[in-house]
């Protein structure tokens, strides 16, 4: 074996070894952004949910947020609930700042429960019915989803859909 | 001719006459919906001024509000300001509230202008700088148009882009 | 004895009776500062509340207001709750407004009790929930702590904690 | 040379040449978290800031902002203005959001200004006078300084000393 053929099996080697490090520690972060919340992302997951919604008869206001809370995409279907705006947009700014759903919340912030007040706090951006999800990518939240626009139940089938989807979305 | 027969008679004729005068005034509105803001519509419009943008190498927000001046789409380019989001919000909402764009606005609203204060009133909804435009249609307004992200000059001319841009994906 | 003489002996006097009038009245204030909150010891305070919580697995924001109500401090653990800045910086104010810990407001706050109705008052800022405590210096309320992250009873130990760390700390 | 051998060199490189890609393209986000801001970074920038603004005689609240423009920490230095909590605190949202500092803001929003009114928009968050800046690694922004309580020229001083020592702050 001379030096070039050793060469060559390092090299290809290291190649190998590099991709697989690569992929395991960081494929996520920095290959394909997958953790970030972005523009178009947030275009495909609200006309999933939409598209749902219409299915469902629903006329809804979707909102989608990044990690910090702040807005990406809020859009409202034909003939949606006006007050529905702000609803989705606070849902998805409840979610991203609970670090859980707002079906959840409803139970924790009911009069009894461990977060009863929490409605009160914030400034009105705390919203305790169903219909907003976290939205995660492996295990870390990256945005929020907020529907409003159905019935509590319709709204949180909508947004438990739009997590589901956003799976899908942010995969490379 | 007794009374039924002329009852019919005046029955048919009103009701023709109607539908003519309706046909005739309305046309627009019932055929194609060419007066009514729609998701479809702002979704292609955002598109349009987004593709612009991102050719210019602004990043903006950019917003569409109906006739209302409610807000049917806002969508946030990636890595825009975050200050954009409100600022385009209400641009589409300023345009549709005062008739005018927000350029001839802030004209009229500098110290010593024929509106200077209107700033101060609507609970800081009032945007006094370019990059809003009312979005007409046969010389209605249907809608406001809110871009923010560049200087005045750049949101302006994304705003006066998607002004004509509407023109074309109102027509039936 | 000349004027001079006369001035220097009253002036003397003076001097020395407003010193101990001052020491006998304000002893604890003038000397130590032991009744104002300061952002030194609102630092400490924080600093050891957050390496508790640190044990306890919980990420949380520390607030300390001063004895009028006013925020000192408030500090977020890493990856605490974007919602926890809020509810703890008005947790702090909260106790000192009302004079009694968050816990006890909950039972009072609650539907039936005595001052069911207060958290819609004040615009926000009476927050009805575990996690605030007044802090107290000889039986005088010198500021208030509040602390979200955790869950209600998480929040309410870390507070109490805090109470019994003041003491110490703001010993001459 | 055997295959151990040869096994062995090949490890070598390997590991030299995974520690330099590694160091080339995610030194600083995975490497040391230079990029993201922390309460730990956050506490050494106010401690500097204060430390320098007790040198020139200012009584200041002092306010770090994520990137997110989400607070991090606020402290307020002993007799500060009451009113300069909130304005340290949207100074340092204003400039995470504008992507400026409020100096430049000043300029830009004063009467003529390209952006004169932004300060009427996102709800009073925008301070447009010296004292915030942000804060940046390697062209990025991390987050946000806002410092208020002395005059604009001594909390624009602060706010650009801080901005320096924040680079200290954050080399691994």
């Amino acid at each position: 074996m001379n030096e070039k053929e050793i060469a060559a099996i390092v090299e290809k080697v290291i190649s190998g070894t590099l991709t697989q490090t690569y992929e395991h520690e960081h494929h996520h972060v920095c290959k394909c952004g997958k953790n970030k919340m972005t523009l178009d992302k947030a275009k495909k997951l609200a006309d999933a949910v939409a598209e749902k919604a219409k299915e469902m008869g629903v006329k809804a206001v979707i909102a989608v947020a990044d990690k910090g809370g702040n807005p990406v995409l809020v859009q409202s279907m034909d003939d949606a609930y006006l007050a529905s705006w702000d609803v989705a947009l606070q849902k998805s700014y409840t979610v991203v700042a609970l670090k859980m759903s707002t079906a959840k919340l409803a139970e924790l912030a009911a009069p009894g429960g461990s977060l009863y007040g929490i409605q009160f706090t914030n400034q009105g951006r705390i919203v305790i019915f169903g219909g907003g999800e976290p939205l995660e990518v492996e295990g870390k939240i990256v945005g929020g989803l907020g529907v409003s626009g159905g019935s509590a139940e319709q709204d949180t089938a909508l947004a438990a859909f739009g997590k589901e989807k956003f799976k899908e979305i942010s995969e490379c």
